[in-house]
C-alpha cells in the first residue's frame, strides 16, 4: 500500500526530472511511467525515475484500470496534451489531481474543458520554468526545479487542487507563482517565447547565405550567447509558437516596432537617439541582474 | 636603450591588456601610456602595463617628442580615433608602425588617409575579436588575447608594416586573419553588431512596457543569454552603429525580413514552414559550435 500513487505521461526531460524529485522527497509513492518511446521508458526505469513501465498499448492502457492514482502528470510534447487527456480522462477518480507541464497556458486549458468535461476543475495547468538544451530521461535531474519558478494557472481549478499542485511542486524545491493564464501567456511570449524566435530567425538568415561559412567563422561569443536559445527543440518551439500565437504575433510586431526605431535612428546618424536606446537597455538589465525589479513600471499587480 | 618602444593611446582593457601581453613577451620593451583618464593611467602604471604613464596636456605632448616609437597602438575609443590620429602624426618617423584595435575598419581607413597622408600606409588597420564586459585597465588580461582572431585590414598599408603587425599580435597568442576593409565590416555588422543591436532592442522594448516588473521576474536564462551583449557599453555600441551605418542598416533589413517569413508563417498557422525554419537555425547552429563550416554555403573565398 502507497501512500501516493503517481502517473507519469511522457517521460522526457521533465517527467522524468520530477519523478525523480518526488522520488527523493515523498516517502511511499509509487510512480507508473507511460511512453510512446519504449527506449525513454526503459531509461527512466534504469534511473528510477519509474516503477511501473506502461507502452501506449490497449494492453498497457488496461493495465491501468484499477490506478486509482491520486496524481497525474501530463508532460509529453505540448502538441500531444489533447490527446493526453482523452487518455486518462476514464482514469479520473473525484480526487485525482491532474497537471501538466507545457509552456503555453490557455490551450491547455481550453483543451482540458473539452475533455475532461466535469473534471476539469481537477486540472491545474502548471508551467515549469527549468529546461536544459538535453532531453529525454538520461539528461533528467532531481535537482532541476530546485530554486526555479513554477508558475500555476488555476483560475478554473477547485482550491483544494490548486493547493496540493503547489505542494507537490515544492517538495521539488521550486518556488510556486499564481498567475492568470492569459497574463502568462502574454509575460512568456515576452521574455521567453520571443527570444526564442529571434534567435531561430537570426542563425537560419546567415545560414541561407551566400557567405554564411565566413560570417559563422567568424562569430564569436556575443553571437554564440545570443543564439543559444536557438539549439533548442524545433519541434517543441513549433508547438509554442503555433498554440500561443496571437500573444507571439503582438510580441513580434511589439518587437519589430522597436527595431524599426532604432533602425531609423541610425538611418539619420541620429547620436544621442540611439545612445538613449542603448543606455536604457543597458541600464534595464543592470537592474534586472541586481533584482532592483522595482525601478521598473508595474501596472499589472 | 630598448629594443622596442611602444606608445599606447588609451590604456582601457584592449589596451592595457595589449601592453600587458607584450610586456610579457617582447624583451626589452618599453611602454608608454597615453590616457586622458588620470584614474586609468595610474592602475595600468599600477599593474605594470606602462612603463610612462602621460596625459594629453601640451607637455605630455612634447614629453614624447624625441620618442621615435616603433610602434603607436591607437586603443582609443573608435570616436576618438581620427583626433587621436591628429595627435600622433607629428610622432611619426618612416618606420613607425601604427596600429588601432577599433570595431569598424573602413571609417578608420578613411581617416587615416586623411590625417596620415603620405604615412597612411604606416597604418595597419586591427580589429581584435575580443572582449569583455567589464571595461578599464582594472579588467585587462595578458591572456585576453590568447587563441583569439584578429582581423588585419592592411590592403592599404606596406607589406613590411602588416607583417610588423601580424607578428606583434602572435606574440599575444592571437591568430592573425587577413581581410578587406568592406568585407570586415560587412561580416561584422552580421555576425556582432546585429546581436548586438537586436539585444539592446528587446531589452528596451520590455522595459519600457506598463507591466516591465512582471516581465523581468520571470525573465530566465534564456533571455539573460540573449541580451548578455545588452550590458555592452552604450558609447561603444552607438559608435559602431553609425561607424559602419550602410552595413548595418543592410543587416537590421534582412533580419526583419528574414522575421516577417517567420511571423507570416505563424500568423497562417503553417506549421511545416515555422518548423523548417527552426529546424535549419538549429541544424546551423550545430554544425557550427561543432566546427563543421564545410557544410556552409561560401561565395566568399
Amino acid at each position: 500500500v502507497f501512500d501516493m500513487r503517481v502517473l507519469v505521461v511522457g517521460v522526457g526531460l521533465i517527467g522524468a526530472s520530477l519523478a525523480l524529485a518526488l522520488k527523493r522527497s515523498v516517502p511511499n509513492l509509487h510512480i507508473t511511467g507511460m511512453d510512446a518511446d519504449a527506449a525513454h521508458l526503459e531509461q527512466a526505469r534504469a534511473r528510477g525515475a519509474v516503477d511501473v513501465a506502461l507502452g501506449v498499448t490497449a494492453a498497457d492502457f488496461a493495465a491501468t484500470a484499477g490506478g486509482a492514482f491520486d496524481v497525474i502528470v501530463l508532460a509529453t510534447p505540448v502538441k500531444q496534451i489533447p490527446v493526453s487527456l482523452g487518455a486518462i480522462v476514464g482514469m479520473l477518480s473525484d480526487t485525482t489531481l491532474v497537471i501538466d507541464v507545457g509552456s503555453t497556458k490557455q490551450d491547455v486549458m481550453r483543451a482540458a474543458a473539452e475533455t475532461l468535461a466535469s473534471k476539469a476543475d481537477q486540472f491545474v495547468p502548471c508551467h515549469p520554468i527549468a529546461g536544459r538544451e538535453r532531453h529525454g530521461p538520461m539528461a533528467a535531474d532531481a535537482d532541476l526545479f530546485a530554486g526555479k519558478n513554477v508558475v500555476l494557472c488555476a483560475e478554473k481549478s477547485q482550491s483544494t487542487f490548486a493547493a496540493r499542485a503547489a505542494a507537490l511542486w515544492e517538495k521539488t524545491g521550486a518556488k510556486v507563482i499564481h498567475m492568470g493564464a492569459a497574463d502568462h501567456d502574454a509575460v512568456f511570449a515576452a521574455v521567453s517565447h520571443l527570444p526564442h524566435l529571434l534567435a531561430f530567425a537570426l542563425v537560419d538568415e546567415l545560414a541561407a547565405r551566400p557567405n554564411a561559412k565566413t560570417l559563422f567563422q567568424h562569430a564569436a561569443s556575443g553571437f554564440r550567447d545570443f543564439t543559444r536559445v536557438a539549439s533548442s527543440s524545433p519541434t517543441m518551439w513549433r508547438d509554442i509558437a503555433l498554440n500561443n500565437r496571437d500573444a507571439v504575433l503582438a510580441e513580434l510586431d511589439a518587437y519589430t516596432a522597436r527595431v524599426s526605431l532604432l533602425r531609423d535612428a541610425i538611418a539619420r546618424s541620429d547620436s544621442a537617439a540611439v545612445a538613449a536606446l542603448m543606455q536604457r537597455a543597458q541600464s534595464a538589465r543592470e537592474q534586472w541582474l541586481l533584482g532592483q525589479l522595482d525601478q521598473f513600471n508595474n501596472e499589472v499587480a
